[in-house]
């Protein structure tokens, strides 16, 4: 008789802090979603469903069940201070670097990746970001608030500068926005297409990479904050996460902006854990 | 062929604000949500549906129609601050009672109701609150957080003082919340029977109710934040709200927490609507 | 091996046609609802669904079993055209009474009661009618049509007469349409207090039984076109059942309204399922 | 404070009717829908997620708010009636035209295209219609009746005559439909290919363009009265409009057969917005 | 930063094996469900929601921190091979029993509590059973086989023999199961009014307490397999666990049959979690 | 008047046994579902919904009323025994073929498809497999147990032998089955691009068609029971039916694994709808 008290991991991922190479952990925090809340939920329901997956994926002929992963859970949140809850992550995510490890946080609305992008540029100052998306996150400020997840890749930008940020498969955003991109981003609109020749440059420098789900279609991902038609097919992301394995440094990833309520189906819990198993051996050396 | 801009408002609620007698307003706001988020979505819900209702109520005998209100829609919120939230509420509250007139609010989360109440409590010194919830909202803060959804009645006896409180229908809450009540407020646990007898002592004085749907059982009202069972029925809500007519005083009134992405069925949505209609009702003289 | 064609009745209702003393139909028509659409799926949801109930009924101490009833199925109909399908109904009931046999209708929103309460006038000149529903249903027209859900028992009353209709459970109307019913019919509101009363008068005359769903409350029965909150419950409706036993000429009845769409959680279903068994029961001699 | 009655139009489109160049409009009418109905809540169920769009399209680099478009809401409709439904449609669909201005209708059922098509044409007599649908629409009658969804392209024949339809996308009749099509419209089976050529033959006629959402696959767009597997990705509709571009005389369009209730993740609704917001674009001169 | 790996049990459950006073465990097992299957889910549902309640309870005025109480989550299940699965269940609860505490299971479907009783059984020979169900489960046999959920009681009955067994709030079975209850079983249909009276002769001996989610109305509980019209309210079911802190040896007992999938509000969930609160808490000496 | 007892089929699907030259049935069977169950259900969601199809097939341009199809409905199956299930199918199946009829069976959960392959390769026992699949299917024992829907390829495989099973579109399993299959299938992972060229190999030999419905992407299909992203489209599926029309012996087929409870839109069930039109028309000489 088992008499450990119940742990809830992701599928794989049952290695103890202190041997472990990788470390996941999710964040529940939506508090500047705009539209439809409920991104806080998600590292609530990828851990059970993830056990409808096999550790072993046939895209990368890698398998969990080889590398030492702990999954540290949800980390624990104040409701209704988006400065205190960054500084939590911020903390956490300094921590696992400093001790030698790479992280795949999992979100929460898209404002989480602001201090774990920043961890990693603190200890990489040569960090680039890979920025899979169907908005292009890069308002300055949003009815007000410098810190939104409408801003977050332009809070990036404010440490990080010119040509560090790579986005692709954008699809919505101001006018302004997609002009601001051209001076300071590099910025794919629609699909992934030269997403090849672009980790082809990026291959021997300190890469991040953040996937806002909603780069998916919605057919393919409803179960976000705001869905926008026309995205990738989950093959698409796919192959792109297969072309990421070119990359010789990636540091630290996340996935965001998943909300249960919206996945009726369970479909979208299905591509989030499947990504989150991609994306953990992707930073598997 | 009408050429009017498409107008949406409750049923039987479309006088101009400046003939109006009652104001109805929502307040799209959940940002310390700590369990289920949505609450943001409520006046959006509310209103398309509230045409499946009658505008005269067979319980009061009493008709929206014979009456000028005014519905002005939900208000305008910053995301991911409460303070600034709190503000554009108490502001647009205090205008309405300034102007003469009474108001009845759609929440948004429970804190929604700190302003209003502060508004009314500014006009009325003598304001007395009916508190109908299944939670104690007596925390003195929540998670690090003064102001939260769960301390709510807690900010407001900072300003009412001893003896103006009322609570009914309570289940939920810690011990020492259920022992704080015993000094400060009056809390009848579980149900609204001494809710007769209160109203009658509270005939004449300014009275603002506060119903948070959650008092109403999870079978009733699935489609808020934090479903609490043990609830009381519909019915049980009815018969409240026709000891209501007793008050002479009614000043302003709220309706808060229904979260409409937990409403598949819509029977929130309706009960929600029939609760405005009746409450409207109230607060005419 | 079975080689008979699929059958799917109700459960318990596999006799041939001539053999039956009892008619079970469905009719998939809902042209005129003017809110939530969907009543046309009734009687599909609830044939599959009837397995998960047991034949015998323990409160009426009756077996489906032992009575010889006959599930024909659902009517065809045709759309967009509410005269014509009110015939095809009026054409089927009326050879069913012929027969000899006596029959339970599922709607359908409730204008298909029109054709079959007018079938069982013809044959019982002195029918009586015993509604129960949320909607009083005495409009004269609604937006201009003559024939729609809201104004079918007005239009009952036509050939009826002062008397013959006793209504109970409304909660919902126009103050002319409560008016017009204190002269013209039976009418309780809110409960079924008076039913059994009205019963003791009724126990020798021919009574027609028109249940409306909705006079359910929505937390019991949220799978309805217009849900009202307030209703009553499930052993409510059970007692009413109960009492019906006391009437010894009930020639035919109805159940209407059920709009599966809306009933996310099948707990509609089964309502509306018990419903018939108790209904089909309560037409054995 | 505003005091403006709450107003609820899709985004950007809040001109008065008088200085608009196009005009929004929906028709709240499913009363032919012979399989799932719903589609009457198409408008309601828009206006507000289109908020969870931007104004500006990086597809057709247009803003919404760069042209004056008056937002008209729902027309109000009889229910149970199609012929005076369609008549309200016909009035008011010409007093657009006649005043100078072109319109976008949101269905509704696809049959409330006939009355636009028609206004269109007795405005433009050399007017062409593009039809992307999953269906062919061309029976003479459906179950005996001449007017429904499934006979309104071969309604609008009636008037227009051969060589003036040109059907995409379609992928369900009967044999005897696609037969009559061979010789009386052009209709590519199952995909758009050649769209682009003919849009070249129609660049300098009146072209109505009207889109049955179904022509999308079911995965993309589920909320839908009759979802038929096998449709375009929502990319390849995008195309399809970025098309229409080269079209020098679209007069008015219309997108139908978005039925809210089978939108359970809000992606059709996503989809929906998206549509309009292009399509109104593409009718900016 | 905590470095455990991430632990989920119910909220103020998170004593070690050794040092508690009860256990609480799960069993995903619904092998042989006849209608809609789903209770494999419950233990993973009801854990993270019970985040939402509080650990006092204001009923029974104790709080589950007061106690030492080990979650050991869900048992690892054989699939398809009932036997098998009833040996896991058998095994585990004979040996915290053997460990001298108690224990509270979380269903799957009702046959798992047959292994349980029988443990109890065996170390309590003169063991009574409280049974709260819609079902009186007392088939012989269930479309041939000896165990089903539908036979569960009559297999208790195997081996407890008459005078043990005590169910209240039944409203299904054959005519057969309620004719043999009236000699082997005590069995009071429809409610729990003879509850207090009956635990009052109970009062003394060692009671295991079955409790079938279903027992509620569907309107409560639709989150269940075959939910029965009729039930009890939530209400109704807090007195009866007010009544059971009367008995003075509760051993063991017992919430099954509670199946998410079918929860799409999350109220049965809440019902859920309040319940394995409140029997935790009459388990606490 | 119609007599008939209510009948339910396919659409199309109404010829006598007898006379028919194809058996559609059913096998209402999850027994040994490891994820989500529901798979039970798929019979009775399929043949209402069918009506929403044409009889036609403009891909095939073949028609369902051209052929005698007989369907025959859900088997009748036993609970929590997979041996006696198999059973069940195994001689309904064997009956059918000596009968000189072909089938198509609507799983139920693939385990099904072992008796049918089996009763199969009986009569044929040059009998090759063509398996559409999102796994592999090749365990040898799942969780101790021999009979699984994870072991079924492997069980056919223990009496066909190396050479007879032709994979396709596999994405998921352990990387032992992937290694497994090297030597004793053929195995195309991801993808159908193979399929034509295996098609002409297997011209002239018998053929059974497995179709695990899962073989789907997840947006096209998500009511199955193990959903896994990155699957084909339904244009994919269609092309590849088309190309099973090359085969001249395709002696029997099933689809498998559609779980209703999880199609909240209806778009799953609409998908198995076509698939049994189209492969019943494959059947067809």
């Amino acid at each position: 008789m088992n008499k450990r008290l119940n742990v809830s991991t992701f599928i794989g991922c049952e290695a103890e802090y202190d041997e472990a190479d990788i470390v996941l952990f999710s964040v529940p925090f939506d508090g500047t979603t705009s539209f439809r809340p409920g991104t806080r939920f998600a590292g609530q329901a990828i851990r059970p469903d993830s056990y409808g997956l096999e550790t072993y994926s046939p895209y990368l002929q890698k398998d969990l069940e080889d590398t030492a992963i702990y999954d540290g859970g949800d980390l624990d949140m104040p409701f209704g201070n988006p400065e205190k809850a960054l500084e939590v992550v911020s903390h956490y995510s300094k921590e696992v670097l400093q001790d030698g490890k790479k992280f795949l946080m999992i979100g929460g609305e898209h404002l989480v990746s602001l201090p774990t992008i920043e961890a990693a540029y603190e200890k990489y100052p040569n960090l680039h970001v890979i920025h899979l998306d169907a908005h292009t996150d890069l308002r300055d400020e949003y009815i007000g608030e410098k810190l939104s997840h409408a801003t977050v890749i332009r809070r990036c930008h404010d440490f990080l500068g010119d040509g560090r940020i790579f986005q692709f498969g954008i699809r919505s955003g101001t006018k302004h926005e997609f002009d601001w991109a051209k001076e300071h981003t590099y910025l794919e609109p629609f699909s992934l297409t030269t997403l090849k020749e672009k980790i082809a440059e990026l291959k021997d420098v300190p890469v991040y990479i953040t996937i806002d789900f909603d780069v998916l279609d919605p057919s393919v991902f409803p179960g976000t904050g705001t869905p926008e038609p026309g995205g990738i097919s989950y093959k698409e992301l796919l192959e792109a996460i297969q072309q990421f394995q070119e990359l010789n440094q990636v540091v630290a990833a996340d996935v965001v902006e998943f909300s249960p309520p919206y996945d009726t189906t369970g479909a979208s819990t299905a591509a989030a854990c499947k990504t989150v198993r991609e994306m953990l051996l992707t930073l598997v050396d």
